[in-house]
């Protein structure tokens, strides 16, 4: 079994071929839309930029690492072993459908369920975020760096996000509003852009309150490499999704978790 | 008195000189954040970048047509005549201070108090989108193109966008909830690149709770030329701000209209 280690020249690969599927197809009048709603959802759309990018992925893991086993969020799972692809064609069909650039490509890899490796390439504005297991890197129009998370931020100075509002019943589960309170600035709409931001330092928090695997696997080796905290609500590594926070002040994480489990004083 | 009305070229001129100071501190970690709150907001960010981008466009109008009155966010209203600038430097600050790529420099013109040309500029996706007064355009990825919003959309397939949820005081004055109920779909975050996307035929509805006349000046020509409405919430014209919808198709307009103010049935 080949339980090599790609490097990182194969993610940008990954990427690249999954570019060639998305970006003809975004900002386009005539994309068929399909939906696939998850429990609870009216509306969960799809495109076939979404599908194409993740059999022209599949296709490239395939020939090149034909025992890894791959997880993707239009064909499900395949293939088993230590190593596993985890592939988010497009994270954000919604924005893509919008024609908002805040959405990306989720390339991840899991050893023993691990997230070990991941990148978040975004083809329209040319980005690309990711981590080689050692660093988190970042390719934009200011050339490429190396990414640190902000530290030492006040939890009354932290710039907080989320995708979208909660839902009643995630706001049961979780104490968002105090969070907004004690915080200095809300914004929403995002996806996997505002947590590269994270990993970048210009987001101190994000609040995500129902991720799939292929959601947030890719972007747990940047953001922890970055230098920043991602867990699920209660604290546990967050590689199977749920609802998850991540921040990019390791100390800042630990008040945040109190705060949105209710247990914060005053 | 110069009247003379400037041409699309002049607009692409001050996009320029304004994206010479914003791009260079966009993504940067030590722009200075000031804070300008207006009445019932905790903190309004401001940045050296809005000011300078400011500073850039009232100079050049300035030379090139020194009798046009101005009014800017930062520096306030100078001038009179029938015709009057009305810029934004960075419309989305917050979205610039998170890294996140959906703020512009919009640059308007009003004749005689009416809205007649207008330009959003993101020069971090070097994509612009404007009107001459006669046409709407977009000069973006996929080259310089004429816009025209979506048409013949039922509210339930419609596309709804606003920048964050309402506050309990404006849900009170407009039913957004019941709007998100009977579209297909509400996305958060987005600004002056949702109305944008409206004019480019992506987004169907825009809501906006409490705009200034810089917020929106510059894309009124925008939406109107691509064949899209944009009124206050009591069908008014938008040019002094407020409670601002916009909508591509100018049928189901009406239709929004009636449900934010509670006209509507069942």
């Amino acid at each position: 079994m080949n339980t090599h280690f790609p490097d990182s020249a194969f993610l940008h690969e990954l990427a690249n071929v999954a570019s060639q599927q998305t970006l003809p197809r975004f900002r386009t009048q005539n994309l068929t839309i399909d939906t696939k709603p998850k429990e609870g959802e009216r509306f969960d759309p799809v495109t076939e930029a979404d599908r194409e990018a993740e059999r022209a992925m599949r296709a490239l893991i395939a020939a090149r690492y034909p025992d890894h086993a791959i997880l993707g969020e239009e064909f499900g799972a395949s293939g088993d072993g230590p190593l596993q692809w985890v592939l988010d064609p497009v994270d954000g069909t919604r924005p893509f459908l919008c024609g908002l650039p805040v959405w990306g490509t989720l390339i991840g890899l899991l050893h023993n369920g691990r997230a070990v490796m991941g990148m978040m390439s975004q083809p329209h504005t040319g980005e690309r975020f990711w981590s080689d297991g050692e660093r988190a890197w970042a390719s934009d129009f200011h050339g490429q760096r190396q990414l640190q998370s902000r530290h030492s931020v006040r939890l009354d100075q932290a710039i907080l996000h989320t995708t979208a509002p909660p839902s009643a019943a995630h706001a049961a589960q979780i104490d968002f509003a105090t969070l907004v309170d004690r915080t200095r600035m809300t914004r929403y709409g995002g996806e996997c852009y505002a947590m590269a931001m994270l990993a970048a330092g210009h987001i101190d928090i994000c609040v995500e309150f129902a991720l799939q695997p292929y959601d947030i696997v890719a972007l747990i080796p940047l953001i922890e490499h970055a230098g920043g905290r991602v867990t699920t609500v209660k604290g546990e590594r967050a590689e199977r999704g749920g609802p998850v926070i991540a921040s990019g002040c390791p100390a800042l994480h630990e008040q945040v978790l109190e705060i949105v489990n209710g247990h914060h004083h005053g």
